[in-house]
C-alpha cells in the first residue's frame, strides 16, 4: 500500500458561513426549481405548501347556533326585562335549536336554555332579558372567508393545517414535490450494511456502509426522499460514470460520501471538476473539514466526508438547508442556551471546532459535559444533548465559562434530566431505562470521569449526583472519607446502588494463568489501567500497597482507560492481557473473571436535591423490585441494600 | 325540534390537572400493555425503542488508523528526535496506512504523512519525533462496546439513533407496537368530509366531519395509528353497539367525538356508563369543558367535544399523553415564554381559559395578540403561535402584563417573525407568502385591529409595523396627521404598499340599485359597518359628513365588523344589503362593487426597525416585480408607488 505522490491538498479553507453563502449564491438559479403537485388532503401530513393556499369556501357556511337554546329575532325581544318578562310563541317567535344548527330564516340571536322559563302547556317560553343581535351565533365566515389565504407557501402541514384546509374545502392542496436526493457511497472497502460478516468486520477487510441510512432519515425528516445508489469503488472512471448518470436522472442533489478527504484515494474532486465545477473543497470546521461543494449542470453536489460526525456537518450546513430552501421551509434548529463546560476545551485556532455535549440544568445553570470528539464516534450523535462551538479565533474554552450551546433536544427534556457525573456503572444506564418507563418525563444522563472527578464536579455544582466507589484504606468504608474531604461545605446523602464484584478480566480460559495482583509484575504480561481518581484505580493501588508492589514494576500501568468496558475491550483485542474491572464488563465481552472481592457502588446526592421531583423519581426507581431484578440479572451484583440511604453528611 | 327534559348536567367540573391525574390513575393497570415488536432497522425511523437497546458488537471492531500515514510500534520510535532522526524500513518497521484501515499486527500508533520524510529510493521513511502509543489510532470499542446500552426505552428513533444502531449491529430493534386508536364520529347531521355538497353545506343540513382528520394526524405524530370508524347517528343503541365492537377489537383507546356536550342529544355518557365506567365528565377549562373520560373493560374512552378547538384540549391533555405514556415517550411540548397581551382578556372565574395568540418579539419583549376565542374557529389552531392560559382563579388578564404563554412553534421562528398589528389588507398575507419564498427564515404575522388601533399598538411598542389608511379630511393626505398625533415621540417611516379602491359591496347585480352614500338612509336597506378606528370607517364618516347625513339615519350603522372580508360575508349571507370595503373583497366573494374612489394603504414602520434584517427582507419583497404583479392580479389595486418611502416622521 503506497501513497500517491500527487496528494491533492485542500483548497483554501472557507469558514462555514462563507461556504454556505457561496453554496446558496452558486445555486441561485435553481432556487425555484421544485415543481408543485396536488395531493389528496388525507395524504398531506408533513408535506409543504407550495403556494399561498386560499379558502375555497367560507366557514361556517351559514349563521348557526353557538349554544343550545331558542333562536329569536333580537329586535323582537328588546322590551323584555326582569320586571316585564316576555312570552314568545314556540315555532313562531322562538325556535328550539341545537348547537351547530343553522338559524331559522328571520332570526339573528340565540337565547340559551338556562335563561328560559318553559311553559310547554301554553306553547310558549318566557324570557326576562332582551337578546342582542348575533348573541350566541357563529356567523357565516367567522372562521374563514372564501379566497382568504389560510396557509403561506413553505408551511409544513400538521394536524391544525389539515383541519384548516378541510374547513376551507381545500381537498387537494398544492404541495412541493419531494426533493429527490441521490446518495452515492464510494470506497473499495465499503460494503452494504447487511452483507458484512463478523469476521470481515473484525478484520477490517470490509467496512459496513451506514452513512446512507443516517442521510436518508435526515432527508426524509426535511421533506425529501433519498435514493441510495450502488456503492462505487475507488475508481475515478466509475465515480464519473455514476455522477453522469445521476445528473441525467433529474435528482435535486447528490451526496458523494467519503472519497472527499485529502487522503490518497480522493477522486471526488477530480470527477466533479471533470464534469462540472467545484465551488469549495475544505471548510474551516472540525469535524467536517473535507466537505466539498460543487455542481454538475443542474445537479448540486455535496462531497460528504466518510466519518459520520464529519458527514453530519455537511448534512446540517449544506444538504438540509438547501432542501429546506427548495421547499421555502424554515430549517428547524434547536434553541441556543448558555452553558459552561465542566472541563477546559482546548482547540486549534484557525478552525471552528464543534463539540458534542451532554447537558444538565444544575442549580439554574446549564452545565456541559463534552462527549468524545472523534469524527468516527457515531454514538456521540445520538448521545449528544447539544453542540458547543469553539470559534476559529479561539484557542479553546475555559471550564466554567458560559458559552452558547445549540440544543439537539427540546429544552424541556434537558431541564427534566438528571446529570450524573462520576464513576460509570451499567446500573446507571438501567436507571435511565427504568425512569423512562415509570416516569417518562424524566431521564438520567451520565458522563464518566471516575469517582473522584464526580465528587469534584458535585462540589463545583456541576452535576446532580455522582456514582462513586472510593475505598478508604484505613476504615475499609466506601466514599465517606472522600465525601468529607471533597464536599466539605455541602451536605449530601449517600445512597447505596449495588454491591459489585471487582476482579481481573483475562482472556477466555485464562491462558496466562493470572491469579491475583502478584502476577501483574510478570514480564510476559501486559496490564491496562484505569485513570487516576477512579475507584478501581484506588482499589488497585491499595492492593498493590498491601502486596508491596511498586507500580513501576507493572508493564502497562501508565496505559489508562476511562471505563470498565474500555478495559475489557483492551483485553479482548489483545492490546493488554489483563485489567481490573467489574464482573458485568467481563461477562459482557465473554472474558474470564478472576474475583478480587466485593465493593460498594453508591450514589452521592446533595441534600438540597433530595426533594427535587427528578431525584424522587430516581429513588422510586432504585427502590423497585423490578430494578433490583434487572441489576441482578447482569451478574456480579448484590442488591440487598439497593436504594437505602447509608449516610447523611451534614457538611 | 324540541329539547328533551332530562338534559344531563355535567358532573362536578374537575381542573385539567386533576382530571389528568385521575385518568392516569384509573388506567394504571394498562400502562405496560403495549407489546414490543421487531422491525428492520431501515423501517425504524420515528418508532420508539421498547426496551434498553444494547450494542451487539463493539465499534470500531478493530484498532484502526484515524489518519493517513504510517503505522508503527510506538516503542520502536522512542529514540527519534529532531537532532537524531530515525529511519524506518517500509513494510518492516513502518506500513503505509489509510484512514479507517486496521493497524498491521504489532503496530500501535500512526504517524501522519505530513510528519514524514520520504526516501522511497532507499525503501525507508525518516521521522524526527517519537510516536506515543495509540496516537492517531481509533481503538477497538472507542465508540461503543458490545452489551453497552445505546438507547433507553422511550427513545424516539431519529437519524442519529439509526446510525448508532447500525454501528452496534442492531439490525432488528425492538420497538413498541404502534398504539391503535379508534375514532368514532357521532351525530345524525354529520357526514364524511368529501360527501357533503355545497348546497348541503350552505343549508347546514349536513355538517362535514373533519375532526377525525385532525385527530388521525395528531395520533400519527405521537407514534400511534388511527382508524376512523363509520359515523354513527344520535341513537343510544347504535353508539353502544359501536363501543362494544371497538372494545372487542383490541384498540388501545377510543375517541367518541361530539355527543359529549351537555346538549340534548348526548348519549355518550349513557352508553359508556352502560358498558363500563365514566371517570369524569366535564373539565374546568374553556374551550374543552364537555370532555368525558372513562373506560370499557380494557378500552380507555375519551369523549371529545364536537368543536375542533374544544376537541383539541381532549387530545392534548388526555389522548396524546396516554399514547406517549404507553410508549414511555416524553410528550413534546413547546417552551413557555412570558408575553403580554395587547388588550385586556376578561375571563369567567372558576374556569381556566385558554386563548390562542399570535406572538411577536418586539423590542426584546414577547407581545401576544389574541385570536378569536370561539371553540369552532378551526383556523385559530393553525394560526396560533402560542396558547395563553387564564387561570381559573382569575377574572382575566390586563393588557401589558407578562403572563406565561406556551409556544406552538419553535421559539426561533417566532423571534424571526414580524408582527403587524393594524388595518388588514390581503396584500399583507401576500407579503408573508413572498417572504417565505425569498427569505424563508422570516415571516409576517398579522393581527387586525384597524388603522387607528395599529398606530396605538405601535406607539405602545407592541408591534413592528402597522398597516394604515387613515384619511385626513383637511389635507386629503393619508396617515401623516394620525401618525403625528399618535406617535408623537416615535420617529417612523411611511412606506407605500398600494393604492386600492374603496366602494360599496352589494349583492350580485346590485338588485337594490345602490349608487352611493345617499342610498344608505333608504328604509328598504340594511347597512353593515366597520369598527371605530378603522380607515374604512373614517372614510365612511367623512363621506357622510360631506353628504350631510346623520349616522342615526342609517339602519345597521351600529352593526360592526372587523375586516373587509367579514363585511363582504355579511352582504353575501343577506345579513346586510351593503357595506363599505375594498374591491378585492367584493371580487373574492363574487359581489358587485360600486366604486367610491381610490385610497392609499401604507405601512408605518418605526425608524428604529428600518435596519432590522426582517424589515430589510420585507422591503426587498415589496420592491420586487413579482410581488407587485401578484397584488395587481387581485384586482382593484394600483402598485405604481409600491415599496416607496413616502414620508419620514422624526417624532
Amino acid at each position: 500500500m503506497e501513497a500517491k505522490s500527487n496528494r491533492s491538498m485542500y483548497m483554501k479553507l472557507l469558514p462555514v458561513e462563507d461556504a454556505r453563502a457561496l453554496w446558496f449564491e452558486r445555486l441561485h438559479d435553481l432556487r425555484q426549481s421544485l415543481p408543485p403537485e396536488s395531493v389528496p388532503l388525507k395524504k398531506a401530513l408533513g408535506r409543504t405548501a407550495a403556494e399561498p393556499i386560499a379558502a375555497l369556501r367560507s366557514s361556517p357556511a351559514f349563521h348557526g347556533a353557538a349554544m343550545d337554546g331558542i333562536a329569536v329575532r333580537a329586535e323582537a325581544t328588546f322590551q323584555a326585562s326582569p320586571r316585564r318578562p316576555l312570552e314568545l310563541a314556540i315555532d313562531k317567535d322562538a325556535f328550539w335549536i341545537n348547537t351547530g344548527s343553522p338559524l331559522p330564516e328571520g332570526t339573528n340571536a340565540v337565547i340559551i336554555v338556562e335563561k328560559l322559563e318553559r311553559r310547554e302547556d301554553k306553547g310558549v317560553v318566557v324570557i326576562s332579558n332582551a337578546a342582542f343581535p348575533w348573541q350566541n351565533v357563529r356567523k357565516l365566515g367567522e372562521d374563514m372567508v372564501a379566497t382568504e389565504i389560510i396557509l403561506s407557501p413553505g408551511t409544513v402541514i400538521g394536524p391544525a393545517e389539515m383541519g384548516a384546509m378541510a374547513a376551507a374545502g381545500v381537498m387537494y392542496p398544492k404541495v412541493y414535490k419531494k426533493p429527490r436526493v441521490a446518495i452515492l457511497p464510494t470506497g473499495s472497502e465499503i460494503a452494504p450494511l447487511d452483507t458484512v460478516s463478523e469476521t470481515e468486520l473484525a478484520s477490517g477487510t470490509k467496512i459496513p456502509e451506514f452513512n446512507s441510512l443516517i442521510f436518508s432519515a435526515q432527508i426524509e425528516l426535511a421533506g425529501g426522499e433519498a435514493e441510495t445508489l450502488p456503492i462505487v469503488p475507488d475508481d475515478p472512471n466509475r465515480i464519473m460514470e455514476a455522477l453522469e448518470a445521476a445528473a441525467r436522472a433529474n435528482f435535486d442533489l447528490i451526496i458523494v460520501n467519503a472519497g472527499s478527504s485529502a487522503g490518497n484515494r480522493d477522486y471526488t474532486e477530480d470527477a466533479v471538476l471533470a464534469l462540472g465545477e467545484v465551488f469549495c473543497h475544505g471548510i474551516a470546521v472540525m469535524p467536517g473539514k473535507p466537505t466539498l461543494l460543487g455542481r454538475i449542470d443542474r445537479l448540486p453536489v455535496v462531497g460528504a466526508p466518510g466519518y459520520p460526525v464529519s458527514a453530519n456537518v455537511a448534512m446540517q450546513e449544506f444538504v438540509l438547508p438547501w432542501l429546506c430552501s427548495l421547499q421555502s421551509r424554515t430549517m428547524e434548529q434547536g434553541a441556543t442556551v448558555m452553558a459552561s463546560p465542566c472541563n477546559p476545551l482546548p482547540s486549534k485556532p484557525g478552525m471552528e471546532e464543534r463539540v458534542r455535549v451532554k447537558l444538565g440544568l444544575v442549580n439554574g445553570r446549564f452545565r456541559a459535559v463534552p462527549l468524545p470528539r472523534g469524527a468516527g464516534v457515531v454514538s456521540s450523535l445520538s448521545r449528544a444533548d447539544g453542540i458547543l462551538s469553539i470559534p476559529a479565533s479561539s484557542e479553546g474554552i475555559d471550564a466554567g465559562v458560559d458559552v452558547p450551546v445549540r440544543l439537539l433536544r427540546p429544552r424541556r427534556q434537558i431541564e427534566d434530566a438528571l446529570l450524573a457525573v462520576g464513576s460509570h456503572d451499567n446500573a446507571l444506564d438501567l436507571i435511565d431505562s427504568f425512569l423512562r418507563r415509570r416516569h417518562p418525563r424524566f431521564r438520567l444522563t451520565s458522563a464518566h470521569v471516575g469517582s473522584l472527578g464526580g465528587l469534584i464536579s458535585l462540589a463545583a455544582g456541576q452535576s446532580h449526583l455522582a456514582g462513586s466507589h472510593l475505598l478508604d484504606e484505613e476504615t475499609g468504608l466506601y466514599n465517606r472519607k472522600a465525601i468529607a474531604e471533597k464536599l466539605a461545605e455541602s451536605p449530601c446523602v449517600l445512597v447505596h446502588l449495588a454491591q459489585r464484584e471487582q476482579g481481573f478480566m483475562v482472556k477466555p480460559g485464562n491462558p496466562l494463568d493470572i491469579r491475583g495482583v502478584e502476577d501483574l509484575t510478570r514480564e510476559d504480561l501486559r496490564f491496562v489501567n484505569r485513570q487516576r481518581g477512579s475507584g478501581t484505580r484506588v482499589l488497585l493501588d491499595y492492593q498493590l500497597k498491601l502486596a508491596g508492589i511498586n507500580p513501576s514494576q507493572i508493564a502497562g500501568y501508565q496505559d489508562e482507560e476511562f471505563t470498565h468496558m474500555a478495559v475489557a475491550a483492551a483485553v479482548l483485542s489483545g492490546r493488554a492481557d489483563t485489567g481490573l474491572g467489574i464482573r458485568a464488563s467481563a461477562n459482557a465481552l465473554g472474558l474470564t473473571f478472576i474475583p478480587l472481592g466485593p465493593e460498594e457502588y453508591d450514589l452521592v446526592i446533595p441534600s438540597q436535591y433530595m426533594h427535587d421531583e427528578r431525584i424522587l423519581a430516581l429513588m422510586d426507581v432504585i427502590s423497585s423490585t423490578d430494578f433490583r431484578r434487572a441489576v441482578d440479572s447482569m451478574g456480579g451484583y448484590g442488591t440487598e441494600q439497593t436504594g437505602q440511604i447509608l449516610w447523611e453528611f451534614n457538611g
